[in-house]
Parts: C-alpha cells; structure tokens; sequence
C-alpha cells in the first residue's frame, strides 16, 4: 500500500502537466483519472485520452521533489477532484498514504483529506513502442515546425488523413513537415544530420499541438520512437505518446510549380493588418472572400458585403513585377499563413486568378512555402 | 450628416466602456447597436440593455482627443461590429463621415471602410432622471459597500426583490447598504455627511456590479440622482443609469440580535482556506455541508461525502469564548463572506446550533455584519 511524502509545488506541476492528456468528457470513464504508480525510486502519473497519453516522471533524484518513498503501490484518482484537493493543500509537503483498499489519506498542516479510488487494473493498456535508435531533435525546432505547418490541417473528419501533419524523412537526412485541408497548404522542410531510419508518418495536428503545449523550452532536446501505429517523444521525465493517422496522404508536390507571372513583396504584419480589416466586414457575408487588385505599380484589396459595408484600401508593398492581375480568396487562410511566418516580409508570387498562389519568406524562399487556392468569383 | 475626426485610442476606450451596457443578445434587436449624437462642441455614444444604460461624452475640449467636428448628426451603428472595426483601423486617428443616408465611411491611413447604419429614431428614449441636488459620493467608497453587499444578494428570480441591494438613507446622514438571498445577508453602515434628502431604494445587485466595472479607479466622485423608477450615477463624462426594483424590501433589522452565546476569532485568510478545502469535498454531495465542532479549546471542520472521501481539520484560531457548539452550514456562504471582509482576522459568534452566526471584522464591530443560516443535519 502506498506511502510516501512529496513537495506540493513539484507534485502540482507534475499531475498539471499529465493532466493535459486527459479530457474532461470521455466516452471512458476510467480516462477520467489519473494513474498513480509508486515504485522505488519514482512516481509516475499517467493521463490519457486514448489518442494522446502523457506518463510524467518524478524520481528520488530530483531534489526540488523532497520525494520519500516508504511504500510502493499503484492507485487511480480522478484528476480534476485530486489537483484541486493537492491544489487547495494549506503546508509546503504532502503525505500520500493508502490506508485501506483503494482509499488514500493526504495530510498536510493540520488538514487530513480521505479519498476514494480504484483499481488500477481498470485502467486500459497502452499500446508500447520500442525505445531503440531514437531520433534526436531540438524541442524548440520541433515546435517551431509544428507552427509552421499544424494550423492548415483540416479540422474536418470527412477526409481523416487531412486532419494530420505529413512527415518524411528521406536519403536519411531530408526532413520534410506537411499539412493541408485542401484549401491552403504549408510545408517545411530542413536537413538533419545522422539519422539512422527514413520515416514516413502523419500525425495528427491536435497532438502536435499538446506536444508544444506539454513540452516547455526548458526541455532542451527530445528523443522519438516510432512503431507502426504510435510515436513516443520523450524527455528527461516526460513520456509523450501519440497514435498515428492510418491511411494514404495526398501527394502534395505535384501542387508545387516554380513558374509564376506576378510577384509581390510585403511587409508582413502591414499585408496581415490590412487582410484582419477586410475579414471584418468579408466574414459579415456567405462569400467571405477579398479581392487583391494588381495593376501597375499598386496593389488594392476590397471587400464589398452589400448588408454591412464596404473595404477599400491601398496596401504597403516593397516590390511589385510581372503582369497585372485580380485574384479572390478567403482571408482567413492569408492571416493565418502570415502569423505562421516569422520574417519581416513575404514574398506572394500568383500565376493565374484560378491558380493557387504561393507565399515564402522574404529571407527564405527554399525550405518554407505555403499555397492559397483562389476562390472563382464572377 | 456627420462629420469629425478623432483620435482612434481614445474613442476606442469610451466606445468599449459604452459597450458594457449593451447584452451581446436583447429581445430588442435596436439595443444591439450603439447611438452616436455628435454635438457642436462633443460627441455622446449612448449603450443600453433596457436595464442599464450608458452615456459617454468626448467633449472636443479634452486634448487627448484629438477631436475635430466638423458636421453634426446621429447615427447607430451596430456596437460589435463598429468596435471591431475601428479597433482595426492603421493609422493613430479616423475621419468618420456620413456620406449618404445612414451610410458612414472611416477613413483612416490608407484604409477606408464604408459601413451601414441605422435611423437614430429608432432608439428607444431612456428615462429622465432629474438632475438637481446630487448626493456626491466618493467613487472608492461607493465601490467598497457595493463589494461588501452585493454577492449576498439572491441570484433568483423567484423573489426579485432580493436581487437587489437595499441603500437607504435616514435622518440625512445614516447610510445603511444591505443584501440577503435568505440563506446569508450582508450589511455595511456609513455615517455621510450634508446629505440633502433622505432616500430608501433597491438597486439590481448586477446594475452595482456593472457601476464597479465602468467607473475606474480613477474618477474620483460620483453624483447620485434619484427618480421614482431610476437611479442615474454620474461623472464628468459617464452618466450610469439603472432601473430600480419595485416593492418592499423585508425588514432585515429583526434579524439581526446583540446576545451570543460562543465567540471564535479567527485570521480570515487560513479560516478561508480552510473552508475552500472542505468545499472541494462537500461540493461532490447533495448536502453540501460542513461541520464545525467547538469543544474547549480547539475547533474543528469536519466534512464527510460517502462517495468521494472526507475532511478533518484542525482550524487555527486567536481565541475561544463561550459555549461547546456543533453547528453544520454551506462553507460556500462563509467563503464568500470571508472574501467580502479585508480585515486579518474576523470575529465569529454563535447563538445555537439552529440560528444564524454573525461575522464581524476584527477591527470593526459596529458598521459591517454579515449572518449566515445554519444547515440542520441529524
């Protein structure tokens, strides 16, 4: 039966931290709580929502822990119950002590706390992966790419394998991260050094997405570990599992043409200003688009939504060439490619008004692009 | 047909403070929108939700305001959408003109925004208060009473009466503030000072709240005036006007009696704690309750929810009086009472198991109260 005394503070931020892996609503009740195992020289948590499943680690070893263990066990508690009740604690340590089938005695100051569990054979399995010749990456490279690309994923359920990031490595060295909801698409790529095994995965952006928010920039490196339907990321404490999207993903370099016959560079928060204004009174109507106008040296964007009102406006630009054009779209899909971007300008190159146009970076038109489809107006 | 220009940062500020009277939904799809009447020498932006209105004037006299009229008018705009949009706007200001009937364009940088409005006829006309011999009050003070009274006041429309806060006055200097749902009842006593008339109304706890919210820390008095159905606090540039509640408000005096027969001084901030632990525990059951056991020289708390787990606690107190007592209430009244109290220690005392106890901050017996109802359990 379990025993043992903990840094409140530490155990807190452990369970938070494991919590994000366990949704409030699940169509399982046992997923609702979090799994308690005590061994000897560690606690670990683990929370899972049967897609993504976060185990936290807290061994002896780590001093701001203050981690002594007098009994081993394993219990479930409901999560959001036992954080607040560790929460609301009133003294800097706690004391963790099973007393009786499945019922925990917290004391801390003068307050003494009795909840009930349950077994934690109730808890379902999850699934392994072998932690053998792990890739090596830099956390912050990783969350950056997964901002790059995890926001033009469809949200949508009707084509599931949209839903999820592309990612490839080929030649053992070429890394490449794409996503699409066959509107927009964004696509990163950058060269890895000693990798042992190619991949090719998608992962779902939501995951990914929990994956930036569970991993803080003070977790310097990750490893990851793939099986056939599952990735693991792992740090020092924290083990990040993911199931992977099964199917085929759409062969998106096909879209991917370098011709163009007009180029334009922005500034990038201007040209995101300007297309914020026009989603005001675009979102206000069921065709929801703006129409960019390049001819000669300006470019105009309008929006005319008959109930509500009209945009006109001049935009900024750095450089305009090539021929003269009036293209439509959502711009949405243009605001949300340009937070994604982090360099001072963008260059935007358009072939026709029904062709997809192309956004890169002003300081990197290689490894990051990203494509718009045009909306046909008449 | 209007026509003025002024600084974005500022209209954006009176405009989200106007904003506060206007319900995101009203059954009077007019309320919706915000009425602008530009003046020779100011602007007044008028928001409502039938029970509360706002009035806020810019006058072109105030320097920050960059404010320039050209024309005179009045217009309504839908408030929403008007605020998102000047929100958005480039440049520091907006030349904001009526082009055509109920048609306005903002100019602003090289953006411009035409947007379509509505006939200010359309406004329902607010009551008038008469504005002669103000009762002033100091705004910090008028805040104060509000946070000590008005979370007492019944969320439930059943009674309606005691949604509201009873102010009255008497013999033209006592003030007294006062709020019960029946479970609880919070009461403040003031002395003022050269107060024409005397006066006895019950102004919606909610319109108390929203009078907090818009009235900043900053504005450093407030004019009170009265009408048989409104009350209108007012500003140099905010007019606030709330509808009062009809009929009488029970005699809450006879509630209130001098004799005790236990006294516990506790220090507010661990007795609190204490009472949002057992919370934690007697929320999960129907009951809902705690119990507090006085035996000699130690209280204790005591909570028990056969199916989630318990509390027992020793609570620390500066002195003890009186009687043994067992006495079982919802700890969500005394949490809420202890966070109305900015004294360090509270004075509790006791009659018996079945009647009210009384908390009274330790450095001030006499002008604030709160009671609170027991639970009887067997």
């Amino acid at each position: 039966m379990i025993k043992f005394s903990i840094n409140k503070a530490l155990f807190l931020q452990a369970l938070t931290a494991t919590k994000r892996a366990i949704a409030s609503k699940n169509a399982i009740p046992v997923l609702s709580t979090i799994k308690i195992v005590v061994l000897d020289k560690a606690i670990t948590l683990t929370g899972s929502n049967g897609q993504i499943s976060i185990e936290n680690t807290i061994p002896v070893s780590n001093e701001n822990a203050g981690l002594l263990i007098t009994s081993t066990g394993s219990i479930l508690l409901e999560a959001n119950f036992f954080i607040n009740i560790v929460s609301s604690l009133p003294d800097v340590t706690l004391d963790f002590e099973e007393i009786a089938h499945h019922q925990v005695v917290l004391t801390s100051g003068k307050s003494e706390i009795t909840l009930k569990g349950k077994d934690v054979d109730l808890y379902p399995r999850l699934q392994e992966v072998a932690t053998e010749s792990p890739l090596v990456l830099e956390t912050k490279l990783l969350k950056s790419i997964i901002a790059e690309t995890a926001f033009a994923a469809s949200l949508q359920e009707s084509r599931p394998i949209l839903t999820g990031v592309h990612m490839v490595l080929s030649n053992h060295k070429e890394y490449k991260a794409v996503a699409t909801d066959s509107h927009r698409m964004s696509q990163r790529k950058i060269t890895l050094e000693n990798v042992a095994s190619d991949f090719d995965v998608v992962i779902p952006s939501k995951s990914l997405r929990e994956f930036s928010a569970v991993f803080t920039d003070d977790v310097e490196k990750v490893e990851v570990f793939f099986s056939a339907s599952q990735i693991l990321f792992r740090s020092e404490h924290i083990s990040f599992y993911t199931r992977l999207l099964e199917g085929n993903y759409p062969d998106t370099d096909r879209l991917l043409t370098s011709n163009f016959e007009t180029e334009v560079v922005f500034t990038t928060a201007s040209l995101r200003s300007a297309m914020e204004r026009a989603h005001l009174i675009s979102n206000a109507t069921q065709n929801g688009t703006v129409k960019l106008e390049i001819l000669g040296n300006s470019v105009s964007a309008h929006v005319n939504s008959p109930e509500v009102g009209k945009v006109n406006e001049e935009l900024d630009t750095l450089s305009i060439s090539g021929n003269d054009l009036t293209i439509s779209f959502n711009p949405t899909y243009l605001i949300e490619a340009l937070k994604a971007l982090k360099s001072e300008t963008v260059v935007v190159r358009f072939i026709s008004p029904v062709r997809p146009f192309t956004l890169t970076p002003g300081d990197d038109s290689e490894n990051f692009i990203q494509l718009i489809t045009p909306v046909r107006t008449n």
